[in-house]
């Protein structure tokens, strides 16, 4: 199998990214190397060595995606037995004259420290988890957004992910049963809150099986319990016109987008 | 400001990953716009519609990096007032050559549902919270990685990143107060797991900054605790040869890199 480097003299989060979108293109299975925070000579010789030794045991050239500020270790990695792409390279010039100004490349800003995004990030993750599965109601006023939905059909991992990524405070809120002991009607505690609310939902027959991993045999997996719950919230959603988004084929990159994409939400970090 | 979008009709991280990587050399600011799933004409329509707005409004061309799979809609977003970067293109004939083998853009495979991946993902989500500050032991044989710090040193979220980025399986452990009454020693829950632990270690100056934030004027903010704290755990680190990292200037994607970097650890999720 040919293998594919990422390196950098950061995290190598934009190789990766970069290298992988186009891999995608392609119907054939790579071997992946991400190799970041090559600082020194020495450490981009040695990368050198490992190219070169993927060459020699598969017959195939590997492929290299590069992105390094430092002109030195950038010269070498290119030099490299494998495959070179210097996406960045390429761009600078055409931008340069685009803006009217040039470049100066001074170390990686794009995934490293922020004073300010990064507490504002770290904030969200915290109140995520402060806010998880409706413990805690007191904090909804500050919240972004809240998710709602049946046990298991994503909210956590999507509240994590907003933080995360966008620094955005999501709090959620879980429908349970006791909820739809007759018609499933919005919690009093969510009415202040309704243009916050962002529901989730999920089609029956995934989450019998997610919840069934989680609790063999039980009524709470049971696809019947699965299709009523989800009847319920899918109602409520349709009735108090809450936004929602079924989740089944996403991923929380995909649900996290199409929120932010159909709120109009502001996420606080770029 | 000039404004710069970012297009895609899938979740438009890879442009923005792109478009930010290349931004980021030019010192100048930017007015960000995200614009995913872009899925029709008409849709894609309305986005040279905002794009041409801005280009009246403030007199300056935006930039648009765009990714977008489908060939009628690429079309029409090239054909937009702005100046626009379409990364993939330029590499395709290149790549295609070196590998011998035509692309195939179906849709959007880097960063939509994997089967797979996902429930891995979720997975190690769940563990990460379910295995927070150490209120949970009996899993730590299941864990990748053990991050082990003084509070607030930033191990739920890395451990959380680790999880949704790499789909690592990150427990956490924290040393409080209780352990180090006298000099502190490696906890005997967690000698069994020596060879999965990972220290964070922080600034005094940083922590205390962080938990006055938090419980402002207390014992547990103050310099002199913060200090002793971390004198302990670093001294801890040094006896026991537990590999460990100062995370005071890094961001959280710098510091789950560079743990990976470090030690080793297989990410699941590529």
């Amino acid at each position: 199998m040919r293998a594919s480097f990422y390196i950098s003299d950061g995290t190598a989060i934009t190789a990766e990214v970069f290298g992988h979108a186009l891999l995608s293109l392609f119907p054939v299975e790579f071997k992946h190397h991400t190799i970041p925070f090559i600082e020194s000579t020495e450490q981009a010789n040695d990368v050198n060595r490992k190219i070169l030794e993927s060459f020699q045991d598969t017959g195939l050239r590997p492929l290299v995606f590069h992105t390094i500020v430092n002109p030195e270790i950038r010269e070498i990695i290119s030099d490299s037995a494998g495959i070179n792409y210097n996406f960045l390279n390429q761009f600078v010039a055409p931008l340069e004259k685009a803006l009217g100004i040039e470049a100066k490349p001074e170390k990686h800003r794009t995934h490293s420290i922020h004073e300010k995004t990064y507490d504002i990030r770290i904030d969200a993750v915290n109140f995520a988890l402060a806010n998880d599965d409706g413990v805690n109601l007191k904090e909804f006023g500050e919240a972004d957004i809240i998710l709602t939905g049946v046990s298991r059909s994503g909210k956590t991992p999507t509240s994590l992910y907003l933080a995360l990524q966008y620094g955005i405070k999501a709090a959620n809120y879980p429908f349970t049963e006791d909820d739809m002991q007759d018609v499933l009607k919005l919690p009093s505690v969510l009415k202040a809150y309704k243009h916050k609310l962002f529901g989730l939902t999920i089609d029956p027959q995934r989450l019998h099986q997610i919840r069934s991993q989680r609790k063999a045999n039980s009524r709470y997996a049971s696809l019947q319990q699965c299709m009523l719950e989800l009847r319920e919230v899918e109602n409520l959603y349709r009735r108090q016109n809450i936004p929602f988004l079924n989740s089944t084929t996403f991923s929380v990159e995909e649900i996290s987008a199409k929120i932010l994409a159909q709120t109009g939400l502001e996420r606080r970090k770029y």
